[in-house]
């Protein structure tokens, strides 16, 4: 059995960040398919009861210290902790992650997904006010991102960190998916997700993570 | 001068965290208006650059330690790291506290507050679809945490800790804001509210914070 196991599906963001930064830290991990659009027992209340109340992935099983854990800032936490990788250096600096990774989850990909869930996922298509809503607040969390980004080249100084991994959430999804370019929109952030994606270990979603939606997966 | 200063208003249940906080603990301290309706400095660029960058309110000031920061859950963890006040016990129980904070800060209180701004004091009413929409997720993540309480008399075990505290944001104002009940439509939230109300120090937001924005201030 592996170390780790991420309760993950290709099409999410937020578990995108656990499987980003299992790959990045080098860590022994298999993805489990969480069938979060389907049918499957995944959305049942015993799943809720089982795996995690909240109903959502990613879910972090670690096998070797027997623990299970939900929310993917949580995760992130977890595991630079443990291991010592992609940890803010010092208090000071693990305040200002967390204060990004919050504002992430609330502001940037907490808007972003659901756009994104509304546009291509949902059974029927999200009323045009709510996805200019989303898309409104969204690209107003991401021009604060970006600014930034111009002044440092991670989120909190000179080295990447978890603020950085969750930042990713749904950002290397094809701009198609959304409607908009968010790296041309964005040159900071478009050139902060080069350097992300330089670092070794560095994975698409759809390479990492199972349930591809749109048929044949194309080269990412 | 006081010890602290929180950079916040009477309407943002957001700065209401911190202000909960810092009066629970017996800080010394005083509130800064923010005048985030207003035209006042505040939403300037300038404002932006000396105070935060997120645009944000709450904003606390250590005068002691010299230091400045946003965002509640930040806020909220710094105060009780300092203190051991509200601390949950051992890294399990923070873990798990974090993981009601962020999925408050981007579920529950992350779609409450843009509710209640779009229905009270936004310049155009929200559409009718925008609502509908933070209601729903608003209702299905507090369906979510309701659930919680029914198990537990606080989100993390028998003792309140960061995370209730950081769950109460705009729980306490009145329903007429919201245009439903929330207390009522979620009982075991209803009874926590309550156990959250006896705590020695608690405050009302319209009582902690400056800026009662509907006229002379009811008694709450």
């Amino acid at each position: 059995m592996s170390e780790y196991q991420l309760y993950c599906f290709a099409q999410s963001g937020n578990a995108y960040r656990g499987a980003l930064m299992l790959n990045l830290i080098g860590a022994d991990w298999k993805p489990v398919w969480y069938d979060f659009f389907g049918t499957a027992p995944q959305r049942t209340p015993e799943f809720r009861e089982s795996v995690n109340e909240m109903g959502e992935a990613p879910v972090l099983v670690d096998n070797v210290r027997n623990k299970k854990l939900s929310q993917s800032g949580v995760i992130l936490t977890y595991l630079s902790d443990l291991t010592g990788q992609y940890k803010p250096e010092g208090e000071d600096a693990k305040l200002e992650a967390l204060r990004w990774i919050i504002f992430d989850n609330q502001k940037v990909n907490g808007f972003l997904g659901p756009f994104r869930f509304l546009k291509n996922f949902a059974p029927t298509p999200g009323d045009p006010a709510v996805m200019e809503f989303l898309k409104g607040r969204a690209q107003a969390a991401l021009a604060i991102v970006n600014k930034r980004l111009e002044q440092t080249p991670f989120l909190v100084g000179d080295k990447p960190t978890i603020a950085d991994i969750s930042m990713t959430g749904y950002l290397y999804y094809p701009a198609d998916e959304f409607g908009f370019d968010i790296a041309k929109d964005h040159p900071a952030i478009g050139a902060w997700l080069g350097r992300m994606k330089a670092l070794p270990g560095w994975g698409h979603p759809y390479d990492l993570m199972p349930g591809y939606p749109f048929g044949s997966k194309p080269a990412v």
